[in-house]
């Protein structure tokens, strides 16, 4: 397999279509400011002639790096965190539908989706000779930052809202970051990031500037090609809140078609959280996308300004796509579904896909014939009051066994039936 | 490679020695009762005529599948989710240490390793056609058996003490388990959970009747032998608790040896926490064990009356190693050092082989030219509680960027030099 990376041949403003060479811009467009994030670009051509799907087939990488001909990075500034090559299970019957299956993004070395594009990240910092590593966060992406940076002996500085909750302060800090508890809003934490990351150039890993990270999330594309067997699925499900990943996921699946390892692009379909839906709004009126005050408890998609929208729905409308909300019940339902019907523990924006899928297999909009990926970017261990509101309650027992007995009758009578495989029942 | 599986030979009591027919016996020796923990067999010149080092190489199976020959499981009853083949990250330089190597363990599908010997578990009660499992656990055990029950449609029953942590049982209850909290203490829940799987005949998952876990347990050494070129470390270190995780790490290592895989046996170095030392003084004194009352952070390791510890300390004076504690201070330290030095987030009995490690440096009984693997067992999402202890403050600071600019200052003040890379600094 070639490993030699880097066949970027530019970068393209994905609002105004100005190009650069590479390395010529370092963010986004000159032009358009933080309003034309880039697109990179790669010779396609060369990456065809000389990469195939037999060498995927051939290789025992266990990490995302298998696809590295089609990164923006080269194999010696890799860092050592093994992110990507996630599993790929099979729903067995779960919503009736026998073709469906679930990415378990959760496997990543800080548990979410978001190391695929940490990982490109640092790997550029390392590249580009970085002294430090920065961004605003509350959550996934902070931690993902974090940890990469621990790893590669980069510090890390974070800018967090000082109200922001305790344990995922405690994550960033055991990784060692400097932590900014900034007396104010998640916005005022991202601005004043912005000037520290200008005033110190340390390397800036938000998606809504660095172009090179949804190079990274587009890996969740090409692994469930390849998992497939190299058929894409007909629609692939995925939760949007700045909508980075959707444009990542996108961008895996074109690309594939575009190399000719698949025969299409899938249908894509974005879930918002009912309470912050600024993408979905805007793609429907294809309108500028207008922020809103976010209110949800999938936290890791409560992006009221999403910076992301114009690619995630320039992807979602080539796809021949679609945009749904979901409210939080269905949220909450979906974890305790997803949890006792699949083992897969997901935080709520991790089950907001699944949660978009079940609502469309009741309205009728998903056949039992097709092919559906749902995502599911990050454990429920980074949020389990979440959990507890889904997971109902146990049984009280003494300590006699007759207790346990007359439990287990009690709750024999009120079922009907034993619980069955895969029947998307409740978790209690 | 081959992928029939299921050579076990036989079982045999390593109390008394007797010998069992496979499928003879169900869980311990009828002679010895519970004190009768029995050893699977194999047929090692049958595995070794037809598995060979070369064919794990060529092996693309990314679970400890990859070691089928050798696990008394058969490939038609295995489990979906996938445990094992978790990465093995270098130390870089971490303690002074050129060869140190940690592993990863916190990417099993539920988070610990206790996933791998519930796969098996759940493989061989597919196998035996069970019509459901159980245990008592409040920790890892619990989740793991109920996350892979789930994925099989295996109803799971769970019993925990009624004042268990409500995280832990959210999890369990996320993933569909019947939990039955009981009015009592753990010992409580053990009793009536052997009683009620007893009465109803569920499939027992307990290290401490089932031989079968320690065989999933294992595939963490045959691993660390695989990713270092099938060269075995010269040390190892292991958080020690009910001696399950011990006795599992030596038969790996033991069995890669008579294959003729590697050619030794590390140096076993077992881990307590210094409030639950129950083993290191059976070890030590070489007299019975005598169960305590455990008290220590490390809740995955407090078992004060450890059921394997006859398995795990013949384990460890086979191996020519030794047993050692550390401090509930000195493992909160070493979860900070690990996560600020590498990357990696371990609850606390996840760090205790590390906090092992970093005092057998100080006290000058590994030497620099020594390779040593360290198990990190879990992830310190599992426990933030305990990582907020370990973690540290934030710098709290107004909205502007004067105030970020002092803050630095003063840190750079304070430390004299930047921070770098690996220098197993604390987290703060």
């Amino acid at each position: 397999m070639a490993l030699a990376g880097a066949r970027v041949s530019g970068l393209r403003c994905m609002k105004c279509g100005r190009e650069y060479a590479p390395g010529e811009a370092a963010y986004t467009c000159d032009d358009c400011g933080l309003d034309g994030i880039l697109d990179v670009l790669y010779d396609y051509d060369e990456v065809r002639r000389t990469w195939r799907r037999e060498d995927l087939a051939a290789s025992r990488e266990s990490s995302h790096w298998r696809y590295l001909p089609l990164m923006p990075v080269s194999a010696d500034s890799l860092p050592s965190l093994r992110a990507g090559w996630t599993p790929l299970y099979n729903g067995r019957g779960l919503l009736d539908l026998p073709n469906l299956w679930i990415k378990d993004d959760s496997l990543n070395p800080t548990a979410s989706l978001k190391d695929r594009a940490t990982s490109v990240g640092v790997a550029r910092a390392l590249a580009e000779g970085a002294t430090a590593v920065a961004g605003a966060s509350t959550g996934n992406a902070g931690s993902s930052l974090a940890g990469f940076a621990a790893a590669e002996g980069l510090p890390c500085y974070m800018f967090v809202p000082a109200d922001a909750p305790r344990p995922k302060i405690a994550q960033l800090l055991v990784y060692g970051a400097t932590v900014f508890a900034v007396d104010g809003s998640y916005d005022d934490a991202f601005d004043l990031a912005a000037q520290a990351i200008e005033r110190y150039g340390w390397y800036n890993r938000s998606c809504a500037v660095n172009p090179y990270l949804v190079e990274g999330k587009k890996t969740v594309s090409l692994e469930i090609c390849e998992q497939l067997d190299f058929v894409a699925p007909d629609k692939v499900f995925v939760p949007v809140g700045d909508g980075c990943i959707m444009s990542g996921v996108y961008k895996g699946f074109a690309e594939f078609a575009e190399l000719g390892f698949t025969d299409r692009v899938p249908e894509l379909i974005g879930v918002q959280a009912e309470g912050c839906d600024p993408i979905k709004v805007a793609f429907d009126s294809e309108c500028e996308m207008v922020p809103c005050e976010a209110c949800t408890l999938a936290d890791s998609i409560a992006a009221g300004h999403p910076r992301n929208w114009r690619k995630a729905t320039r992807g979602i409308r080539a796809s021949g796509g679609s945009m749904m909300t979901v409210s939080d019940d269905e949220i909450l339902a979906a974890i305790a579904t997803l949890g006792a019907a699949t083992g897969i523990f997901a935080e709520p924006a991790g089950a907001t896909a699944f949660a978009g899928l079940t609502k469309a297999v009741a309205e009728g909009t998903v056949s039992r014939d097709e092919t559906v990926a749902v995502l599911m970017t990050g454990s429920g261990l980074k949020d389990t009051a979440s959990a507890m509101k889904a997971a109902g309650e146990p049984v009280t027992v003494g300590r006699s066994l007759s207790d346990v007995e007359a439990a287990l009758e009690e709750a024999a009578a009120d079922a009907g039936a034993p619980r069955r495989k895969a029947d998307g029942g409740g978790g209690a």
